[in-house]
């Protein structure tokens, strides 16, 4: 069932989650390699950033859109969360507080979840980190929220700048975060793979001394845009 | 004696502070819970990050009121420390000068001095990492600044958008920093005391499984405001 | 030969670099200390952090120009390595893209290239920490970029808002970057090596208790502005 | 047709509009009243300013995924401006450059352009306001623009942080930019019509001295929370 | 009666304010020169900026300890104010939502207020502007506010990082806004008055040509610091 | 002579300046067409904006490097304007402190200036509007500064991103800044009057309903790049 952007008061409790397998090898993949292969869309903002570095995940999104400053939404979609998910939490506002700590994120962890996407702040990043749980942020932020008014769970959201339906791919490490559609992740893996497999290529040669210049043919081209050496 | 914030060219030289036992105790407790337990007031602006992480402290805070990119008043300001302060920078204009650094380090911290917090810049992180003295700033930067201008020592100041007056408790950790009235610090205690008992017990119950949902009896309330399961 | 800034489409291939023995002294004495010996001048704006802790290098400086979101002009710059460079990238115009990632990384690493220095995105910050390869940049992001538009190398670029010339020595540690002229760095190293025996002599002297009121002999200047003791 | 979010190389001809009565009724209302009326949702970031004052305006959004510095897209999209459309163009990747002056502007009004909402920047900005063509910018910026790259015209796009379909109805005022679905217009317009009635009223006994707490009836609920008067 | 600085659920009903002559003097002194006067202390931060050109005014300030997205507590403060005051809005946490709109500021001008800053949002921008309704803010944003939780009216506030107490006189114009404690409003506008006879003489020795390295006799000093001509 | 970025206590009296004539003439072809008729080089940063509209200028630029939150060296500045020149201000570190009013305004009107470019804060912009003194900053701010440490005057700045040379020619308008080499200021007036001339030939054909399409003869180069009408 499709629910439009912005539906607030609604909880879709049934969502189409990718294959287990083609979320792994996205997430073995990486942000870098996912983004590029889908033709460089699916971005969030770069100002979204790890609480702790290394961690490298993908995951399905259980998306919430919540008011700002209300984290009441976070306690409803945790009942929705199956193995594997990553909560993904856009505010219809722009709101820096603390909508997210570690008894949350116990909570979550119980029920499988790999890790939060959150377009605002959270707070308790040493437990968290200390737990394991990556969190991908704009902030960290101590200020806490209230519980008052509602929204939704599992519908689409824009998150960061970026387009979320429930059950699409978050890809995310060091470098950000992506988005995958659920459609298009078979796809998308693909062409992923192929990419690396082509870079694997490319890094023996880089490695052997050779130059991009050279391994990408790019010396006419550039002298036939007029680049002069001196 | 209480002294006007902004006041220029005054040391205070004998401020009250607390307990030791309640400012130890307010460090066990970190940012989050004593942010909470004292009514979701004191915390400076989310900007204000440590340098690095994992440093939980609480300190008694001597204030320093200064010039933009003038640290001057830090070498007035190192004679009135005490064991267990710290030292509470708020420039008089916005600045991301690197007011601090290793030499300053040194001397604070042989009179006891647990910390800094500076709506400015610091330098020097390498070594104030590797000497253990946390700082909370606004940005790192190697900027200098000059000694020619007058500002005052324990006053009342206004750093990151939070009243800090000379003795308050400062707590800061990987969640940003709050500041504790003193003579509210033993009330906010026992109060953030109670909640992390509180919220020992529910870790249990999520840890358990349980969900937030009925371990705070939210569906009720949920359906009365109109939440809706498709 | 001198090319003016901005000028489009030009490859500088011979320039002049400084004496190794100078350049590593730089590195010796890190950002904050070169900064302040030559004047409190050259430090790029304190948003060009590292994308890991601890390392801190000198090097001489390959400049590229490059157009917003296409980083063709790396690819050229490259060949231009010598043992002990660095890479500096100014795009024309603002940019987050991430112009540079690991394979790049690894092209400028067989080269003998120390890091590089970019005032727009960097990617692949996983595997560059790995390889030890520092980074210093505006931001972290995995946009990826075109190979479209002609820019220049080895000539002078405003970065981050510092002017650096081709064969300048960038020093560059955790409290950011600065830029050494090239003529000038001999001059700086002796200044910035005096200035550190003088912090040694004065880091014992704080060691040992004194206070920099006296250690400097402030006192009675601030007497004279005025400064109250109450 | 339906053309995902992101999708490349892509121009749709043909798209639904609403009732220009409606269109007009939401223009009349202005973004405040809309924005409200529909539940506080498709409000576009605090960030887009209108270049002149006193611009209200509703319209029918002709879409544009361009890339990051490259306005080629916009020649593309005027072609299939309708009488009474805005231009809605929304970067791949963050962007200040200038992708509109006075030259597309001049063509775009020919074809009965309303305006432009970019989310990005926008130059000749002095002529732009003679000939009374509005538009809201992230930004003011001279910045030149390339022509090398596709993007997509009549997809939806995610712009300034809201999801905008080809056809959706876009007003702007002073006050910012809101996005109204298609399908949802009407019922938008009639909930804003009955909001501005409700306003009149409220106004007229506003303008009679009553207070809002009496009005809205909330001295009981206030005191019920526990507002102390003192 | 004292409030401290974050009490929830406060009003205060009676405040001191100062003699209007006063208030009025400062207006007439505007922002630059009243802050020169009073010691360079008591300045907004810069980005707090007014809707429209032209407005210098002088009130006592009404003060709104306000939650963030939530604007309740301006209803209740509205009931305080009195001929001559100004609003002064601060979140507890920070925000970006439209807290005050035209109804609002009817029902403010009706008894007598003057005009409002707030260090968030504000809408309806072209009406306040017919009203002429001046707003120093944050923002302008169209984002609307709930009505659940309380807050307090006039105690003692932080705001766009000033400390405000209720009965303090603003001074806002086209130069930003300014606080001036209650206390010290007689001897700040006194000084403020000699600065403007001062400037007067200053202007006409400009006007006539004289250079400040003369007026104030600087030319002297700039050789003892080694300022050389070339 | 040549003094490099960044020298400290130097004032050149003497700079070489372009012709009127050609000053004149870049004024009115603005800043959108003469950064385009330079090849895109030249702008100052977006954030420089006007503090009122409509003022299109350009002059020799009289350039400042100053410390931060220290105007001292403007009145130095001021002694070496001729008829026709602008002042051109560069911290050495950001600042956003109010360096500029309406007295050193006076001050430089009366010696034939035409206005500033100030990388900081200015003040009294109400009585600089009403003197129809232009200014372009970073920011409005009424906070004051000292006059306590030496810059320069006419040596090299780096200028919000922009590198300018005493002498240049800035062009300012309501689009941003721009430097121009006084090398090459002859030349790229030739290039803007042609511009200029063509931009007039394709307006009229805009304004006859001829598509950029059609103009530019893009329709094959898209089609070869694969853009698709569905």
């Amino acid at each position: 069932m499709t629910v439009p952007v912005g539906t607030v008061g609604v909880v879709v409790q049934n969502i189409e989650r990718c294959d287990q397998q083609i979320i792994d090898g996205l997430a073995d993949c990486g942000v870098a390699t996912v983004h590029e292969a889908q033709g460089r869309k699916g971005l969030l903002a770069e100002y979204m950033r790890p609480i702790y570095s290394g961690a490298r995940i993908a995951a399905s999104a259980v998306t919430i859109s919540a008011p700002p400053c209300d984290n009441w939404m976070i306690h409803v979609a945790i009942e929705q969360l199956k193995q594997g998910d990553i909560l993904v939490l856009a505010p219809t506002s722009p709101s820096n507080a603390g909508y997210f700590g570690d008894l949350l994120a116990t909570s979550a962890a119980v029920r499988g979840c790999k890790g939060l996407v959150i377009n605002a702040g959270v707070r308790d990043v040493r437990d968290l980190t200390e737990m394991g749980f990556p969190v991908w942020s704009k902030t960290v932020f101590a200020q806490g929220t209230v519980k008052e008014t509602l929204g939704s769970v599992n519908v689409p959201v824009v998150c960061a700048g970026a387009l979320v339906n429930p059950g699409d791919v978050i890809v995310a490490d060091d470098d950000g975060v992506c988005v995958v559609r659920r459609e298009e992740a078979e796809d998308v893996l693909g062409k992923a793979r192929a990419r690396e497999a082509n870079e694997a290529v490319k890094r023996a040669r880089f490695e052997a001394g050779e130059l991009g210049l050279d391994i990408y043919d790019m010396r006419g081209r550039l002298a036939a845009k007029g680049l002069t050496y001196v």
